[in-house]
């Protein structure tokens, strides 16, 4: 069978899923690895879904109440040494500008030993110190309470191995930080905007999620509690595709972030923060993507719907295009998603064959195929990219052209729920609630330990556990990396907690989620 | 006269435009310093323009067939050597990433001596390097050209006297990167993006430039040719306020940016490059700012209409809160310059007299003032900002409920022209073209050598010149330098050159405007 995509998830028995991975990120022309170390190119057409998801994000962020600013890419180093355990987590692997000059010497280029800066700078890991300097000073009352920003920035942590998407040394992300008066109302922010990332992430990227609450260790570094969505990718590994946290006090107090309240007396601030970032559009890749590549979700396709002409250097080629361009134009005049539909006519000099696949190796939902038959009887034929095949054929439809410009709209809402419920179904099928000792646990994963060698498809295990802390937490977390697996998160939906800690063997509390994760 | 704002653009007959215009920047709170040298933070209002100016730039950019996409934060150290006049050109100013960690030593936090990087990385201080880089790598033929970038994304410049918004060390852009297959198509290119910077210019910030080319000593390093569009600010003094370049076959050579023409010959592409940066919030600033603070013209204020409830703790309260959220609903559903209308009740705990000054500092181009009376009444009492006075008192206008919002779209548009119309006139009424010596010239931007002494208006001037090159054309720059002054640009519309050359004396061959500037 002819595929669009030089790999396929599987080879026979074994997983192919990373090289999978990476070709559609490059078949699609997503994204590319770049001469810096890390940094990677976004593409036009992965920039694309950057846009809208963007576009849709700002809006949700925005209708909650927040504001967007800007703050400098620079932190100065004095800044982490402020907030204790926010230093210790991250590890400090942080790119550091210790120069502000370059001089000719001897021909060559190099860094002037004269242009030292007296304190270096550190490029932005994230921005909770620099912000909360500003709120330091922004903040005085109550009354300017609470403080609700969100910032689009790019942001760098430096990394050693890096994967396209998932895990670059700089990418793009969103991060809110918001200043409260009482405990209360940031606890409440802190799960509204989890909320937002949930509804954002089924609605928008058709990518279903559990939302819950990480273990201690695995909290965002200064954190008082944090909370994730973690979505299950199709080699059953989970993805934390998003982080709100509750801050505390604590960066307030390192950084003398007070108000006076009513009474006149001066408390410290609640703060909380909470970003997304491109590392969704790997999630979107490996939730969507099949063996011809990837599949986008109409709400965040930069095409939705690509007419592709079949021309052969003949007069009825006029023809053809003049009726590509009516019924581009037509598409675009509707309306999808509340927003004005996205079709393109490409009439890039190519083999029409390779535009088809070229269209569907990137994902666009609908593909039209229109030749000077079609040009001639109003007739558009299409793929819809979320159910390609049929058999070993490509499934192909006709509708008049009519009837396809007023039915797209309901195609396109179409897909985007198809592609929610067939992730939806992986997800709900595969997290299995039955396993009540850890050696069972082992026995379930053990058999993958080795991803590279081709795990089979395992998905999470739903358990029991006693929610210990400290030391015996680091114990569990230290017999589950034996078997390269963590736990992912609380589930905010618990069912009753059913039984004994599958790992401590007291009496437990509440269900978590084990599970291999990016 | 009660103002809106602390400072005043004249003080007597002393300029106090400097100190005007950082005052208004922090009352309409667009901008401040921050921590960081040189690097400021972007408020909510001033982003909230930016983001206008932002999606109707971007719109314009895509319709010219142009697609966005993201590269590198760092540029390697080497990359910057290839292009020998481009790195003479950038002053080797920049951000120079040596170390990839910090760590902790004697309970400090310093970078580690361990974690230097192979080659340093430079902070982009503008991208043709990194993104000429990956088009030599993505370019193979004729058919893979035109190609058409645009990036969205921050810069550094390493800065010693920064202004905010006008001259910053980080600054947001976007910067336009193309390569063709010939002279002609690059060169159309350069000239296409240059009208929509002047269209955006004129039509959306309601702010007249003069476009033309640069003379060789201005050029962008590396550049064949540049062009610019310059406005003339309230103190007389020019905004370079974006620039279009041909960079000819420079970069392509150093960089080995070629593709196999239709004969099957391999050539180096013609590249351009563009951009236009945060600075346009500096010059919207000093357009159309007045002694009450920002005027902003209504296609990029973040808010255009908004309501300030009159609130006296009474029971009526909550009749002004509903007809205010039902006059915002209202207009919300209007369209105004193509978009959904921005219409805002404010509803914050101050003064409603507070809330009046508020917005006008900010420049909120229609603020409506609704009491108890309005809402019985179904009246709405506003304020254009574009015609705040009327002789000392405040000029408020009242019309029936249901005519202002189906006016509302005309009003904004009204005021939009009405700010180009002041700021054309001033342009017009300020180029003075009757200057034919040196010494003239001299003579009456003279008195007014030190700025900072309070300088008179002035304005530009436009004198024909021979378009001297090299040695001579240095010589020029040099006494205007004397002056405090610059070649500006050749404007593109020329009127006969009219004369002899203000600085060699030899015919004229065309006019060239020269200013103070930014």
């Amino acid at each position: 069978m002819q595929r669009a995509l030089s790999v396929s998830r599987m080879s026979g028995n074994r997983s192919t899923f990373p090289e999978w991975y990476q070709a559609v990120v490059r078949e699609a022309e997503l994204a590319e690895t770049s001469p810096v170390r890390g940094c990677m190119i976004i593409k036009p057409w992965g920039y694309g879904i950057w846009e809208e998801l963007q576009r849709d994000l700002d809006r949700r962020i925005k209708e909650t109440g927040h504001q967007n600013a800007y703050f400098p890419l620079f932190i100065p180093l004095s800044f982490f040494a402020k907030e204790a355990a926010h230093v210790e987590g991250f590890a400090k692997e942080m790119a550091v500008v210790t120069h502000h000059r370059l001089k000719a010497l001897g021909g060559e280029l190099v860094v002037d030993p004269d242009a030292a800066l007296e304190e270096p700078l550190v490029v932005r890991p994230t921005s909770e110190t620099i912000i909360g300097d500003a709120f330091q000073r922004w903040i005085k009352s109550y009354r300017d309470l609470p403080l609700l920003i969100n910032q689009w920035a790019n942001v760098v942590r430096w990394e050693m191995r890096t994967r396209l998407f998932l895990r670059t040394s700089e990418f793009l992300w969103q991060e809110g930080h918001t200043a409260h008066a009482d405990v209360a109302d940031a606890r409440a922010e802190t799960m509204r905007m989890l909320e937002v990332y949930r509804d954002f992430a089924e609605t928008t990227l058709a990518m279903p999620v559990v939302a819950g609450e990480k273990p201690e260790n695995e909290r965002f570094p200064g954190a008082v509690a944090t909370y994730s969505i973690e979505a299950m990718m199709q080699d059953g590994k989970a993805l934390q595709a998003g982080t709100s946290h509750y801050l505390g006090q604590n960066f307030a107090r390192a950084q003398n972030i007070r108000f006076q309240d009513a009474k006149g007396e001066l408390e410290y601030c609640h703060t909380t923060s909470w970003g997304v970032s491109t590392r969704l559009i790997g999630g979107v890749v490996m939730t969507h993507g099949d063996d011809d590549g990837l599949r986008l979700p109409p709400a965040i396709a930069p095409r939705q719907v690509v007419i592709c002409p079949i021309l052969r250097d003949k007069p009825e080629d006029a023809e053809v295009l003049a009726y590509g361009e009516s019924l581009a134009k037509a598409l675009n005049g509707q309306t999808a998603f509340g927003e004005r539909m996205r079709a393109l006519l490409d009439t890039r000099a190519m083999r029409s064959a390779d535009k088809r696949w070229d269209w569907v190796r990137r994902g666009a939902p609908i593909i039209v195929e229109a030749g000077p038959r079609d040009a001639a009887s109003g007739q558009v034929v299409f793929l819809r990219r979320d159910a390609l095949r049929d058999g070993d054929k490509v499934a192909s439809q006709a509708m008049a052209q009519h009837a396809f410009i007023a039915e797209a709209p309901r195609i396109l809402a179409d897909i985007q729920s198809a592609l929610y419920a067939e992730a939806k179904a992986r997800l709900d099928d595969n997290i299995r609630s039955d396993i009540r000792s850890f050696e069972a646990l082992a026995d379930y994963f053990g058999a993958a330990a080795d991803e590279d060698e081709g795990a089979p498809f395992r998905g999470w295990v739903r358990a029991p556990w006693s929610r210990p802390t400290g030391a015996a937490l680091e114990a569990v977390d230290a017999r589950l990396k034996g078997l390269k697996l963590s736990l992912r998160n609380i589930p905010l939906e618990q069912g009753g907690p059913g039984g004994d800690c599958l790992f401590t063997g007291a009496p437990a509390v509440e269900e978590v989620l084990i599970g291999r994760a990016y």
